[in-house]
């Protein structure tokens, strides 16, 4: 049971918790205000195969036409509508899935193919530009959308369909002479394959799956070339017309797809793109043996990314331009100090990523990303009541990008997937894993979130809740129930946690070993209820000496913390003078805001803040000293949870990391 | 005699001084070197008008082809050469010169037109096309050219068919019906019909330049429309396919035509453009009454460019893509800290720019930076041979981006920029005036440089002559010959120097008014030979504190000075962990290079400086501390004059800002 999608139906979140109601206010409003969205865009009824006035539109990111994810778009909605309705009755979301389901299978092609634009728009250019059309990226939502649906339904309405559409794709394409030696721009096709073949056990799906994920950047892979370029060519594509998120033509690094994986050695491009093609490896290097140089691209790459191109809201990508990776500790907070993107797609992707590399690989360092994106890169996307969103997540505001949220976009990405993931968020909390024939289980605990695991081995009823009021409070308090079988447990502790202890009286040394302490079954049989205490409390985080910032941002527990002007009235310029002594003193206070359902804890600077006053030292490059000691003291400086931000109105002024006062 | 184009005749620099050097590079190895490179890439024979391959190939940079400059890179290589000529009897040269006009006067159409793609790659075309084909760019250059071939020769050969076509734009391009209600995407012809029009006295001449700074940016100047959407819609071009310079389509601001210059608030753009358009409209300021919005709006955009965009060096243009500024403040200084661009020929047209402001306003701080920029920003871009060049002008190195210097570029404008700076510097050390019928004359010293001044004046012949080493030495001796004529002098002194003296007993208090202090006649009669002494010690300057920098730059009089590998071979990574404390201690070096020939003042940080070591501490984002007390002391780091880098091999290691401890 490896797969979030699938191992969440075990999990009930518990309602009155931070994740419980953000799971809520998605159920409640974001499932019902996408469809209206879908039904007023013309998402909606796309797959009836009728033409629609966007498709005459010139794109505005050029060569992506604007309606070019509409099959996505419909695929998730079903995809997140599907894992809701396992745990909740939505009438009018079931018939409209039911409704979209059937509009998806009549617009299926005879051999299977099943692709809105190159039916309706482009007829007869099918797999004639896997780099940009998106065309297979289209394919892999709807394999996602059904084996959601089927988990659901049980039934092959959708799935169906969907597998004869990749059965096409794998007559089309592979290393065959007669096949075509493509894969795609926009990996995602890869991931979905992957459990299409876990649901299936169909070994096609699982060597398409493969054949895109090591075919990936041959340079000589088609016709002794690069593949897109042969495509390219083939299309009679002028090489110097590049993208626009290109820096310069034939930019393959923006797809992955500049080197075969097994040789990259950094990070790059497009960062979307990147961690569903990682979460594909590193699933590929579950389900098979044999793919030791893969498992050591991700980690490699892994480390690239959280070490040096990295926020400390666990947010990647610093360059607008192609939506992604800059160079190395090139991380500036927004677009006065440079740019950042830090796209919610992307920081779900981590999350997705971590939650792959821990299948393989135990080790707290995958799960404490995973839990800082959650809390901060992630979370930090919607607002408290599932309305409103945000693409872009910058850890600084400006005059030219506020800290706001917005209702849609014309790429719709972001709010489907923040529905993907907290439908299943569940299943990233835990994993279990059963040996039934020996009466054995053991449940990896990555993430503390009011809940509870029901799952069966060797007949009995295993269940293992959690109460706890993470991230405010670092209680959380265990109860196993187990009648027969042996269950172990293995608890993160995480990597910034100075001290935690398990209550009760230990007859037993608890072992910490990768981040991961080991309670094991006799230490539960002993105590099967009991309380892990982990300490939050306040601690300030420097910015990395080789990135050019020099700045302090305060963190507690996993939460990422930031200044808005709703509490500090007095700010004219996103706090850019704004300094701070790692010295400073503070004080925290439990907050409860009525309006809008929250409570968190916030924190007050009483003392070590400063501000500085630009126009008491000279403009000219000629400047002799910087001034940063002429700075006036500032008492009470309040600073609430980043994923807070942008819920109160106010004047969009925000910043994470504050100037190092010196 | 406002024009260096004309007035530098007058000087004769000093051959053993460090422009004395630069200039007799230039002469002996960067005309004939550049003319080699002329006839071999097809420039010198393209006004023979026949189809050169090079029309065939797709642009380098869509839209613009890459022969499009070719018609300015002979234009600008024959202004470069007149100019040079004035004083060196190059036979060889001057044949070419005569080849090149024959050649231009031949490729002149009837009706007056003279552009190479337009007659010979797209017929039919002329004048489609203002924003993005460089046609009255192109023309400007041919002006330039013609009016410094008229003052070598005193003939019309050049002249007179320029003048033609320049007649002929004056009925094209205009606020009358029936004209195109249009101007340049890139300036440059409105500087030079102002020289024209100072040099013939022809009136339309000035209207035109004026016409075309008044028109640009204007709303609703064609059909109420934009001209430049216009333009666009009339030849089909497609809104969203923007040329890879622009970040989004219809970015105006590139070519500063967003708003009319009057209402511009910032300086945004391409910086070249900005500079030459700035440049154009200062001096407009300086011809006619009654511009004082526009003499506001250069006074707004110089203090934005110096206060908020320009970098430590002078340089200016802090973003690649559109080479050009970015936001206030933002300073990166290369690839790894997000980019630094910096061209040289920007940096020359701030020079340009400063020299027009002063002969309106005589204030030290454009003069300031225009000897900043000379020194640093603008000679940093030759080798002392005069044989290689840059076009990017960083203030670090990194791995993607060595400190090193190329031969030549496709788009091949800063050595000929190089070339017309250094023949015409003569005019941008002093500006002298004379009011013959009162047998007064006064000279304006903006630059101490070796050098002799000769001119008329009421049938007297003035000299006046600097002695001096400048910059290694701040004593600068001045000896002034005039027989009848009372000559008063006005001195720059330094912002940055802390103190100065004229040599010799006063027997008058000097005032200083706005950097510059006044020597009258009468204290001249007394003492025609002084000695101004200005003491150059080293400073630190600061990265300013609303940039997210966070350095420390040494200066020393008005050079800047960097590290490199060639003193300091333990460098590995660009000097990225390079610490420097600013109350290090520092010692001065004379040094001759015997190689090169060049003698300058070496500094060496004996205590203060100390090197991070990064593998010391984390590399997560849960970083605590910022280790930068865990770095270690490191003795005698050396410095030299940053327009002196990259001329001894080594790897191309360089930076200027460094970071400071603490």
């Amino acid at each position: 049971m490896a797969y979030p999608q699938t191992s969440f139906c075990h999990t009930t979140l518990a309602p009155r918790t931070l994740l419980g109601q953000r799971r809520r206010a998605v159920a409640a409003n974001t499932l019902q205000y996408q469809l209206d969205v879908l039904k007023k865009t013309g998402r909606y009824d796309a797959f009836r195969l009728k033409w629609h006035p966007v498709y005459d539109r010139a794109p505005e990111v050029w060569p992506i036409p604007d309606h070019l994810f509409w099959d996505s778009d419909v695929a998730k909605w079903i995809e997140g509508a599907c894992y809701f309705l396992q745990q909740e009755c939505m009438p009018e979301i079931a018939d409209a899935v039911d409704e979209l389901v059937n509009m998806i299978r009549s617009a299926q092609q005879p051999d299977g193919y099943l692709n809105i634009h190159y039916t309706v728009v482009e007829p007869g250019k099918r797999f004639t530009n896997l780099k940009d059309m998106h065309e297979l990226y289209n394919c892999g939502h709807l394999i996602e959308a059904a084996l959601a649906h089927h988990a659901l339904y049980d039934n092959d309405q959708l799935l169906g369909p969907i597998c004869l559409y990749v059965d096409l794709l794998c007559k089309t394409f592979g290393s065959d002479p007669g096949q075509t030696h493509g894969y795609p721009g926009h990996p995602e096709i890869e991931l979905a394959l992957l459990r299409l073949y876990d649901r299936t056990e169909i070994p096609r799906y699982l060597m398409l799956a493969k054949y895109f994920i090591t075919e990936r950047g041959n340079p000589t892979g088609c016709d002794g070339r690069h593949y897109f370029d042969v495509e390219a060519e083939a299309r009679g594509a002028d090489p110097n017309m590049k993208p626009a998120f290109y820096p310069e033509p034939r930019s393959l690094w923006y797809h992955q797809a500049h080197l075969p994986i097994v040789e990259q050695q950094t990070i790059e491009g497009h960062s979307v793109r990147a961690m569903y093609l990682l979460t594909s490896v590193a699933d590929l290097v579950r389900i098979e043996q044999g793919h030791n140089d893969l498992r050591a691209a991700t980690h490699r790459l892994w480390r690239n990314m959280v070490n040096q191109k990295m926020y400390s809201t666990g947010g990647i990508g610093a360059i607008k331009q192609w939506e992604g990776f800059g160079l190395d500790y090139y991380l500036p907070q927004g677009t006065s100090e440079g740019g950042c993107y830090s796209e919610t797609c992307a920081a779900i992707g981590v999350m997705m990523l971590a939650q792959r590399l821990l299948q393989t690989d135990l080790d707290g360092r995958f799960a404490d990303i995973m839990e800082l994106c959650l809390y901060n890169a992630v979370l930090t996307a919607m607002s408290t009541d599932g309305r409103k969103f945000t693409y872009v997540n910058q850890l600084a505001s400006s005059e030219e990008d506020s800290s706001s949220r917005n209702d849609w976009f014309t790429v719709a990405c972001c709010p489907p997937n923040m529905l993907r993931l907290l439908g299943t968020i569940g299943g990233y909390i835990w994993t279990y894993s059963t040996l039934n024939t020996e009466q054995k289980a053991r449940i990896d605990v990555h993430l503390y979130i009011g809940a509870k695991l029901e799952f069966d081995c060797a007949g009995d009823m295993i269940e293992l809740e959690q109460e706890t009021q993470w991230p405010s409070s670092g209680d959380v308090k265990f109860r196993l129930r187990s009648r027969k079988v042996k269950v172990d447990l293995r608890l993160r502790i995480p990597g910034w946690a100075e001290s935690w202890k398990a209550s009760q009286e230990r007859r037993h040394r608890l072992v910490v070993n990768k981040g991961y302490v080991t309670i094991s079954s006799d230490w539960l049989e002993q105590q099967p209820e009991f309380t892990l205490s982990i300490p939050l409390k306040p601690r300030l985080l420097s910015s990395h000496p080789l990135t050019t910032q020099n700045t302090v941002t305060i963190a507690r527990g996993p939460v990422v913390y930031c200044v808005e002007d709703s509490d500090n009235p007095w700010v004219q310029d996103h706090f850019a003078t704004l300094l701070m002594d790692p010295s400073c003193s503070m004080v925290e206070q439990s907050v409860h805001d009525r309006d809008l359902g929250d409570s968190y804890v916030a924190l007050t600077v009483t003392r070590g803040c400063s501000i500085l006053e630009p126009d008491k030292f000279e403009d000219s490059p000629f400047l002799r000293d910087n001034g940063l000691d002429k700075a006036k003291p500032l008492s009470d400086v309040n600073f609430v949870p980043y994923y807070f931000r942008a819920n109160r109105g106010g004047k969009g002024h925000m910043r994470v990391g504050i100037k190092k006062a010196g």
